[in-house]
């Protein structure tokens, strides 16, 4: 017996749209398979925000290095009547040999950056855009999202609510990992907790006040099963009485050296209730009762509650976060960038491509903040560019780093705790006007002389293609 | 090896919040597991939506019937050191038993209206929240959005091309199985339709025709390798050209008698460019080359380029349904509505629940159009509540089906295509002022008399659990 709620490692290679597959049969009767580059990127940054956040790439250099169609797979493309049995015979030996150039994980980065460049046989490189799309884009999204919420929660701990929400059990499992990765404190995912080793939280449900016939019977029972891990949901009817209730099981439990650390609010007004609770529970002595926070939270209204000094310590995240409710996708781009060693454009109205393959540099003053990136050609070197910022800043360099060679993977997967830091120290050293929500400031992009001088010859050589 | 792009179906059970455990942990510890009853449904309506389309019935059933905790995620409940080696014991053995009655899958309905309502001891219908309302929440949202195009495409072909864009693989999937129960023709998602038996569609993209060195070329290979099955991409440069070159390619290989089916827009003023490529097409003598069209399409912009006539055959649709991007989430809940055969209620601000066991009255006229439906107590019947309904209708049926008992499906999964079949016969009955894409006119949802009684009477004894 199977589930449709699963995913075979052997079905991924056929997460792909069917045209990569006729493109392949149709290269493969030209014989048709020199080296070509993609470059995935951004091309305009969802309104209200002011920078990204890479992630995703993890899973793409697996599906990589294990990239290939298994019998199954092969049988039913067979079973479409469009593909001939050598075309088939040769995908069946097929693998991804190829380098790939990309951001680490947690890189902040800007629009029209390429956050990935992958260079392999054509075939090849073409089978993988809709996989690479759909897992960097939907990582890269909700780590962008997720930052935005920690860059205003003033370090208070945030947690991960949104599985019940989120698009799908992959994206729950992804929107654990990437708001981990972007600052949140763990999840209440307990799949994702197995996964990647996060921090799980949890405190109680409605039904749990519910299913007993007193409020204080529930809040007893729970503590008493989870001592000293106990968080009481007090908004199962009315909030005031829900407070009194906790803070007097806290104290009864007290007595017996049961801790109850922590009370969570689910609606209402957060604001005026958590005033009103901590007023309650300070007034019984019980000041290392926490408050935690949470229903339909977004950036926003973590900051307005922030602001506000309201007396929270921790928030719950769910939708907002899970599904990046405001800007449910990004605009991006897998896009032929050389073919043969030849730069490549398309210049489609409002979607054109710049040429080459690419190296992103990002220059820093002289405490290493972030002041401007430039999109140069691969081989360009950062201390040639140096003349290029204006003024001349302290530090330039190259974003992209090598991650596969020859379809190897050139390192293991670095630690997510790691990245996670990493992250956590480069959005502090972004200036808060890219961290503003409302009206972010534009952080300077622009492109190298090379790439700009490539951009026009590539331009002006366009006639001869459709002539 | 193996790699995080996966989902074994013995991980499933660990879909769910860290609390769904600690909660049943509680009620272990108790012995309390009487019979629950939770429903599932749609608070609200998203904005500017008239109805909404069940889905992701099947994925449900199908995890029901094979649920239990596998040993590697038994030893890992272990390893956090929060739960009893008595409760994980039990937990091992732990299979689910209870009964589900639900919409089927494509049955049209409202908000307020339960969808789903599951009966079993506590512990197991409290084990399965998060996972319901993730499956059942993400596969009626797509239904729901895709049926909006559905509604305004006046019968054009529409195919889904979301995958790169949908929030991750298991959103890819669900978005191709539910765009099609909604209406669409099929989609280019491979995978889906290997799962799902659905029709494959697929163009070409712009990098084919960038590899070449001319856009000619790449047709003419592109057509050879596909014959009667091709359809050209037209504007990765100019789309004029383009259109000229597609015809030029389509006349020359029609005299080796091979086809060009089509062409494809996928950028710029698609009613313009569509009607300027139809004149150069029929000029030269290409009245079956038939018109696609794509590119940020949703149902507003199809609904526009239907209305204006503009002569597209066909649309490609892909993030705005693939994310449902207007609405990304639906405000689902999962709310414990009876224990021990005693009807439970929530008042939560801006979150109450309708208690007890209930079912869905739908009154239609006498040619089967829907007017009215009542959300009625389980144990009610339709002929007695036609005197409820006014005027009084031709008939009056319930809606939730008996789908699961004790555990086990009570019929094998019906096939797709005859749930797609049945929702196009129901939206067909459904008034056009529900239909309506900006201000949809509110359906008449109200409670029976015996549940606005039993609502009343549980309000007033909710004091004696808080005090």
């Amino acid at each position: 017996m199977t589930i449709d709620l699963r995913l075979n490692p052997d079905e991924v290679p056929l997460l792909l749209d069917l045209y990569e597959l006729t493109m392949a049969a149709a290269y493969f009767k030209q014989g048709r398979n020199d080296s070509a580059c993609f470059s995935l990127w951004v091309r305009r940054l969802p309104k209200r925000r002011g920078f990204l956040v890479a992630a995703g790439l993890e899973r793409v250099l697996e599906v990589l290095e294990q990239f290939h169609f298994s019998q199954p797979a092969l049988d039913y493309l067979d079973s479409l009547h469009m593909f001939g049995s050598d075309f088939l015979s040769w995908l069946a030996g097929l693998r991804f040999s190829g380098e790939v150039w990309a951001l680490p994980e947690g890189t902040i980065f800007f629009g029209q950056e390429p956050l990935l460049e992958l260079r392999a046989p054509l075939i090849e490189a073409q089978l993988v855009e809709t996989l690479a799309l759909n897992q960097i884009g939907l990582a890269t999204l909700i780590a962008s999202k997720a930052a935005r919420v920690t860059a205003v929660a003033g370090g208070r701990r945030l947690v991960e609510f949104g599985l019940r929400r989120t698009q799908g059990a992959d994206a729950g499992l992804v929107a654990a990992r990437s708001s981990y990765l972007a600052g949140f404190a763990g999840t209440s995912n307990v799949l994702a907790g197995l996964r990647y080793g996060l921090p799980l939280y949890g405190t109680m449900a409605h039904s749990f006040v519910m299913v007993h016939d007193h409020e204080r019977e529930a809040f007893a029972r729970y503590a008493e099963a989870f001592p000293n891990q106990t968080t009481l949901l007090v908004d199962t009817y009315d909030v005031a009485k829900g407070v009194d209730n906790a803070a007097r099981v806290a104290l009864e439990l007290g007595r017996r050296s049961i801790k109850v650390n922590g009370i969570r609010l689910d609606s209402g007004d957060l604001a005026a209730l958590s005033r009103a609770a901590r007023a309650t529970l300070d007034r019984r002595g019980l000041k290392a009762v926490s408050i935690l926070a949470s229903g339909n939270l977004d950036e926003y209204r973590v900051r307005e509650l922030a602001e506000a000094k309201a007396p929270i310590d921790a928030f719950g995240v769910g939708t907002a976060i899970g599904v990046s409710a405001d800007a449910p996708a990004l605009d991006v781009a897998y896009k032929l960038v050389e073919y043969g060693g030849q730069a490549r454009l398309k210049t489609s109205e409002g979607k054109m491509s710049l040429p080459g393959r690419k190296q992103v540099f990002r220059a820093c003053d002289s405490e290493g903040r972030p002041v401007s990136d430039l999109i140069g050609l691969f081989n360009e070197r950062a201390d040639q560019l140096r003349g290029e910022f204006r003024p001349e800043p302290a530090v330039v360099r190259p974003l992209l780093e090598e991650q596969m060679r020859a379809g190897r993977r050139l390192r293991p997967a670095p630690d997510l705790a790691a990245l996670r830091a990493r992250f956590l120290a480069e959005l502090e050293k972004l200036d808060r006007r890219y961290q503003d929500l409302d009206r972010p400031a534009s952080y300077p992009v622009r492109c190298s002389a090379a790439l700009e001088a490539l951009l026009k010859r590539e331009r002006e050589s366009l006639d001869r293609r459709q002539d």
